[in-house]
């Protein structure tokens, strides 16, 4: 059960979207920025460091939404995702996307762990000053939507087909659309 | 020297706002919202839940700007801010706040760490639904921006009194001037 009363049935963040319209905007603005629009680090890169911060956080909700997000935007390879949670430094993906999750995976545990020699690696490997930037403001973000997510309790579906369903919708029409989504199902 | 190419003389996070002014518009306005906005928590007492989560992850550019915006708010009390800092359980503040306090200290270890009790307790005390769920995400938000600000390394002045002048500014006029400031600041 929740910590606070929330609408039934909405998952996750969803239902705190509903709770608190006025924080729901920006929240759905920032990921929109960090995880939807156009950039030069694919959708699916940035989906797997959302993820990849998201199981080190022990987000079940997060890591499960924004893992099918990420296999969503990888035409469904969902052991690829399953394998960067596991261990980025051993999975298929590129050199700069490896050393940006190693720069996410400090992060995630404090902003004072990330050293200039970790930035100077991912450089090396091809990343831009916005590509550092914002894998660290997503790793950033991430450790307040998990926060936010488990600190109320929410409630979070067990079956993968509900992650599937909303990550197709997500992955193609982005976040904004979500607080007027949930607040359409937070009245009916 | 911080992680990426920053305007030099914006300390902090006003730096990574010049520089992504795309993301700085919706931090600014959860902030705005969490720590600015009328609600039945003062002002003073969401600065200090702020301050009290950054003094906790280390960020000494967050918990000395929230801390003189606390004392900004509280006419000065710059003891207390160190007596919440130091232990919320023997500060001179009230009951219901220090309820929130210990909540927030969970949510910034982890959101799985708050416990139905901990709720029951702040609840007991006189917090509302909102009050718990605003005290949550205002301590999920500055693990954000907390590792935001210390991922990239950014620039703290020493000097106790630039931070007393803005949070004299930012007291009275909230959060959503500040990317057009820095933005005016990093072309001159």
């Amino acid at each position: 059960m929740a910590h606070i009363e929330l609408t039934e049935g909405l998952p996750g963040i969803r239902a705190l979207f509903a709770f608190r319209p006025e924080t729901a905007k920006p929240l759905c603005e920032l990921a929109e920025i960090l995880l939807h629009t156009p950039g030069t680090l694919s959708m699916a890169d940035r989906e797997l460091i959302a993820t990849y911060v998201s199981s080190r956080n022990d987000c079940y909700y997060c890591q499960t939404s924004h893992g099918a997000l990420a296999a969503y935007h990888l035409n469904g390879d969902e052991a690829l995702v399953q394998d960067v949670k596991h261990d980025p430094e051993t999975a298929a993906v590129s050199d700069k996307l490896r050393a940006l999750l190693a720069i996410a995976g400090k992060v995630q545990h404090s902003g004072l762990d990330v050293r200039a020699e970790d930035v100077e690696r991912a450089r090396g490997l091809g990343a831009s000053e916005r590509e550092v930037h914002d894998t660290v403001l997503i790793a950033a973000a991430f450790c307040m939507y998990n926060r936010y997510v488990d600190g109320l309790a929410t409630w979070a579906p067990s079956d993968p087909a509900a992650y599937r369903e909303r990550a197709a919708q997500v992955g193609a029409n982005g976040y904004l659309g979500i607080p007027a989504a949930v607040a359409a199902k937070a009245r009916s």
